[in-house]
């Protein structure tokens, strides 16, 4: 049953709550119960919700069917919705939230640098806040020399890393470089380019007469294989390092990585890495690159970058492949490209508190050992079920992949998110997998509720089946 | 010369000034004295941003020699450097502003949601302040019964159009309209897809091999033809309506709008008209569309929909195309598409408050007599000066295109934004063309000294050369 409850949890006096006032919770529940409109419930948003907006990856013929929550205030790891009931948020708001919801330090970041300025161009000008965030990631990044090109979606960042790539080979006068290289089960994002290079799960070959073509790899073997025999034809690689989460938390690993990455500097072909999912400490390391041990050309980050705040992503580009670009001022080598938002003083406002946040939370050691508890906790409920098929996790991302086939019914993992949400906890289906990626500062009892949640809402729609 | 000085502007008694407390300045200014370091120059600064950003549309071997400003804080219509040195943001920070920098109401809609939740994913989720701001536009856009698909940057907008129209053939299982017509000098962003409907200014040609084919038309009424006489492999028809923004402020009309929706809605190709520059009020009419008196498709909006604080975009979809995206869940007729960071619910709370403060200003009512005002001042400073081979102005959008060939430097424009920058005024370049699109609640005595300003910067370079 959902916990229909504006009381603090029990569970809040677990890492960070003990941390920040913002997760106390009690005065802003108030705040909160002042402005709901008794009058108007849950389901009647949902389907004022359903009459305007199109959700992503959403079918909306079957949108009130799904459970969907309608988000009216945050705490910490918790969701409430319109009609006070609570929710454990064990996605993340998609991967985002790295700390918490509305917490008062990162809320203090937003409001100093809104009472400064809340958006200056980056086309042509500058901004000190976003100067200073720059320069302490470029402490931080794998990539030497780091330039920092900022846009607001991960797909922009992407597309900006291909054509970062693709220019360069013309830039240093090499023709024929035309190509990119990926491995299969890839999600780079949903713009054009950036589908380009992912694999076609969704019904992407629908639009392949838009895209244009990439090689695709089995695996980071074959990858490195491909570029060590035909590297004249690639204009870069790009890989989603350790885990390719959009395609159901599928793995690989750091002797992989190395391999692809030692190939493409033997051959001197662009390796971009793409950590819009896997940046910021979600797979245990700051980023997976480094858990890795490879140092790419070009790095795209994103989701985590203001702790879950506010659009802003970048594409981070080593000096060795930003200098083709420098030249005479509006001559060829000139990267023409540039996202109106990119920068914006708000946003990294936000995400230099984060940064410092997340040093101040020790938020590293808290994955491990969470990343530790929900892949024992998942095993053991796998172990009992035979309908799951396989358990796949790294640090806090977890697939629970079910045989929706051998059970004959291609909408099971939907179903069983569905299901957890009667029990108060949000989780995400993609395909027959159900996928749960806990918010970073996540504490030992919300790890066990998210796993024996999964396990009785499979049990529940198993046993209705 | 810069006005190096923290005092309130004298023009400060006009429009905005008289209606919010955010910009008469004067205790702001303290507080950013106190955050000024005084061993940190601007210059210092201008250095240190070139070593780690890297930005959009700018040639970085050049950067610190056109003058860029290092923003710090704004207020109203001024934005001030690191060193205190205040400029009038001629440009609207990339025609974003609408109202003013740092405002009070605003900060205070953002304040307020971000003690809620500052995000909440839409990806078979919700939020109450996402459903607020659709139901709010949904009043306003010329769209029959729109649905909103909510992005972050202005080329995922454009490129959700794009996948929706292309998709929509597919659904009501229609083969061979594969083919987008756009009109020559378009811009729609700078993704692939976005990139494939853009005309190849600014060498965009470079990328050539990775666009999909796109049919170009000189004008609205061949485009319009074209439509009529072969609308077989059309996927969708798509124009920035009747100011092509980045292509120098080249203008086309109503007739011609309404000419190009007429052949689409005779021939049923869905109309997408990229409002993304033109909307909120920058032309004159609330959408450029409702001045044209056309109903498109499929609208993209983006840039000033926030007021120029935060990245917001948004794909505003009739229902007429969005219903053929229903049927069975998780089935090939959905839209495998989304952005993370789409809705944001601190955007859409300021989003909703732009859209009141923008009534209650009469905003459109002062864009009306700037807009008179600002084309006759460059009508005199043009007839005055040779240099000028053409004066294009529609609403608060400005192009003075200058002879460059004639005068033999092509960075003839360039030069004079450089020069504006002494006089405190933020210009910017688009190839030979100088432009300037001030924020909408500007002054009368602001748009006098914009346009003095660029006669003078003019006068300044032309002199030099």
């Amino acid at each position: 049953m959902v916990e229909n409850s504006l009381e603090p949890s029990d569970n809040q006096s677990s890492l960070a709550t003990s941390q920040t006032c913002a997760l106390s919770g009690s005065q802003q529940d108030r705040v909160e119960l002042q402005t709901l409109d008794p009058n108007i419930t849950h389901q009647d948003w949902i389907g004022r919700d359903a009459n305007v907006v199109w959700h992503g990856f959403t079918q909306m013929h079957h949108y009130k069917d799904n459970n969907p929550v309608i988000a009216s205030r945050g705490a910490g790891r918790y969701i409430f919705d319109v009609d006070g009931n609570k929710y454990l948020d064990a996605i993340s708001s998609l991967w985002v939230v790295t700390l918490g919801h509305a917490l008062s330090e990162l809320n203090k970041a937003l409001f100093d640098q809104a009472n400064r300025i809340s958006h200056a161009t980056m086309l042509g000008n500058g901004c000190d806040t976003t100067v200073r965030l720059a320069e302490l990631l470029s402490e931080l990044v794998p990539v030497n020399d780091p330039k920092f090109l900022f846009a607001s979606d991960g797909a922009s960042a992407v597309e900006q890393a291909l054509k970062i790539a693709f220019q360069y080979w013309k830039n240093i006068d090499i023709e024929g470089h035309d190509k990119f290289i990926a491995l299969k089960g890839a999600y780079h994002g949903d713009t054009v380019g950036a589908m380009s290079v992912s694999d076609s799960g969704f019904y992407g070959d629908t639009f392949n007469p838009l895209k244009f073509e990439t090689i695709f790899c089995e695996d980071l073997y074959e990858m490195a294989d491909y570029i060590r025999d035909c590297p004249d034809g690639l204009a870069g690689a790009i890989v989603e390092p350790l885990v390719q989460a959009a395609s159901g938390i599928q793995l690989n690993d750091s002797l992989g990585l190395l391999s692809l990455s030692s190939a493409c500097n033997q051959m001197s072909i662009p390796l971009i890495v793409d950590e819009i999912a896997t940046g910021f400490g979600r797979t245990g390391s700051l980023f997976a690159s480094q858990e890795a041990g490879i140092r790419p050309d070009i790095m795209c980050l994103g989701k985590a970058m203001t702790g879950g705040y506010l659009p802003m992503s970048a594409t981070v580009v080593s000096a060795r492949i930003a200098n083709s670009f420098l030249g005479p001022d509006l001559s060829k080598r000139t990267l023409f490209h540039g996202h109106t938002f990119g920068g914006n003083a708000l946003a990294a406002a936000v995400a230099i508190e984060h940064l410092k946040l997340f040093d101040s939370y020790n938020v590293l050691a808290n994955v491990k050992e969470r990343s530790i508890q929900l892949h024992d906790a998942l095993e053991t409920i796998a172990r009992q079920r035979p309908v799951v098929k396989e358990v796949r996790t790294k640090g806090l991302f977890a697939g629970i992949e079910l045989n929706c086939d051998e059970f004959g019914d291609p909408l099971l993992a939907r179903k069983v998110c569905a299901k957890s949400i009667e029990y108060g906890v949000i989780l995400r289906s993609i395909g027959s997998t159900v996928t749960t990626v806990p918010i970073l500062t996540s504490s030992q009892d919300e790890i066990d509720r998210i796993a024996w949640t999964i396990g009785d809402a499979i049990d529940q729609i198993v046993n209705q089946g």
